[in-house]
């Protein structure tokens, strides 16, 4: 069957590990005989460079009319210092508020030949295994009034959600729970904020529909503590954006292996945007030296999550963990009696 | 002179540590023939229990009226599911607001002796020295709006700030900056939101006023990560309430040595209310076997900020390393041929 995928480059390295994720997905189509097409649009810092705006409408209406999309990244200094309109993450934001992508699904694990790379002392970060479940349109992120008051006096910013936003991103939770080791460890700061507390008003109804999932509430100062004193303990983890913006950044340095972390943003029906949690590296952007696996990683997950293809993807995941296993790296990785390749040497050995 | 330290134990392990402060308050009384007149007031659980309320009146005045405030810890499991007007917490958030307490410095080091309890690799916590500097009465903790709507079904939440707290925060942070390694990190969100970029700003014109302080900035979620993987890189971290909140508990952990480490809230004209950053551990509580350090170093850090006197602070750090040096230690500790000692074993020996 066709699948219609977007592609979205994006900036600096973003353009590199792109035609690593098609060469992936060339060998899936030969190997299992299916029918890609794929279409490559333009967002963040190239959009504004090519059409004047960091997400053109011809990009959001091709993505809205495929079965998934694939990111780069988007960013870089050239961009910093334009009007926050004309920035590439505007692209981002309106990319996922655009599509309705309200959930935000970031897997961390440790790779046992990587191990050594993480800044926790091993005995810690030995067989960490989350999910963060981020919520990713609503909060901080979109709230309005976010304005200056009284000729620059004064300025607000609106952490809104609406108990339907908070419904779905917690059913979410649950269910990523329900399908890995059923327990979900929900961070608020619900003994501050008014939002957190209906957060968890909300988390404790739903709680009685996943009668298996096990429950915690961690507040958002304890979570930023727990995450590096016992990564370990912790299973699915759901929470707002910022806070999940936080968090989730935070989680991604621990293993070591940040730049092989894939993520995927998605919505009820299925529509998914993929994309590696590395940022774009400017500084060696170009160089063809980049780690594609946090890309290579995204194309499986997008297989898996919005595609069906879970034998594709455990593939995909097979692959990478043999490679890495032979000590095949990129120069971000330091793989002692290692092989030190390029992206596209790294590519064709996946 | 005659100095008037108001006394707030709280709950959990908060009396049995202040023990400790009254004790180290003694000695350096008699070692350096000052007058210190203390008074014991109600705040959080206790008084809610004693008053009803979980900051009495009474208490918020003899702080007024004090030249400064030590506080032992604030809430526990018995008070959780208290409405939240009559939680622990808000005696804690009562007071900073009352007081005007807008800066919380929270200085984070490593004790040579302790390093082995870092969660992280030795070679990269080694010779960290920081110090946060975390906005203590605005933002998102004080925000109006804070409600729900339309039956419940929306929830608000209201980061504001107006320029003059931002400016006096900024300035402490530079001030701090200019006493301690002269650079300056400010950690904002301004890629997103408004009040992120009027902070920035705000930095920005500041820093023409301290040409010896070097200013980086650095997004939220970027400084999450950066403590974990360069915790030495940083010197002094000025950044908003919330922002603060997250960043300083998660850098606590980072040393090994939560239970020695001290606080301040300060305003001002010096009145300041000294701390531990550790909680009021209901677990351990009424056992004897609390670490009193980050309560003895939070009495340090009064006398040397809100009472002016620096020598006995440093006499009080010195008897502190000293004794960890000895392997002098309480139970949450774990030094390799160390000895164990009880709270009032370990006060003695400091
Ligand atoms: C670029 C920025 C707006 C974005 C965010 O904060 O959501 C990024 O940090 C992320 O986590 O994807
Ligand atoms: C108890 C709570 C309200 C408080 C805060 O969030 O400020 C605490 O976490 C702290 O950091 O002192």
């Amino acid at each position: 069957m066709e699948k219609k995928i977007v592609l979205l480059p994006g900036d600096g390295i973003g353009k590199e590990i792109m035609e690593s994720a098609k060469k992936v997905l060339a060998a899936i189509e030969s190997e299992y005989h299916h029918d890609f097409t794929l279409q490559e649009c333009a967002i963040g810092g190239d959009a504004l460079d090519r059409y004047g705006v960091p997400l053109p409408d011809d990009t959001l209406h091709a993505c809205e009319d495929a079965d998934a999309v694939l990111l780069g990244s988007v960013g870089g200094p050239k961009w910093d210092n334009q009007p926050p309109e004309f920035r590439p993450e505007k692209g981002l934001l309106g990319i996922r508020k655009g599509l309705g992508l309200f959930a935000n699904l970031r897997p961390v694990k440790t790779f046992p030949s990587l191990l050594h790379a993480s800044p926790l002392k091993e005995e810690i970060i030995n067989e960490s295994d989350m999910m963060i479940v981020r919520e990713l349109t609503g909060g901080l992120y979109f709230g309005e009034p976010s304005e200056r008051r009284n000729n620059g006096d004064e300025v607000v910013d609106t952490l809104a959600y609406s108990r339907y936003e908070i419904e779905r991103i917690v059913e979410k939770g649950f269910e990523s729970a329900q399908i890995r080791n059923k327990h979900l460890t929900s961070v608020d700061k619900a003994n501050v904020l008014e939002s957190s507390r209906v957060w968890r008003e909300i988390v404790n109804e739903k709680a009685a529909d996943y009668p298996d999932v096990e429950v915690e509430h961690v507040l958002v100062d304890a979570a930023a503590m727990k995450l590096i004193t016992n990564p370990s303990s912790f299973d699915v983890v759901v929470t707002e954006n910022l806070f999940g913006d936080i968090l989730s950044d935070e989680a991604s340095v621990l293993t070591g292996s940040l730049g092989m972390l894939p993520s995927a943003s998605v919505r009820a029906d299925g529509l998914g945007m993929y994309e590696p949690v590395h940022g774009s590296a400017p500084d060696i952007a170009g160089k063809g030296i980049a780690n594609p696996i946090g890309m290579i990683l995204s194309t499986a997950l997008m297989l898996e999550y919005s595609l069906g293809m879970q034998e594709e993807a455990k593939a995909i995941e097979a692959a990478v963990t043999d490679c890495l296993e032979q000590g095949y790296h990129t120069s971000d990785l330091n793989i002692k009696d290692g092989k030190q390749m390029s992206t596209d040497e790294i590519t064709e050995a996946i």
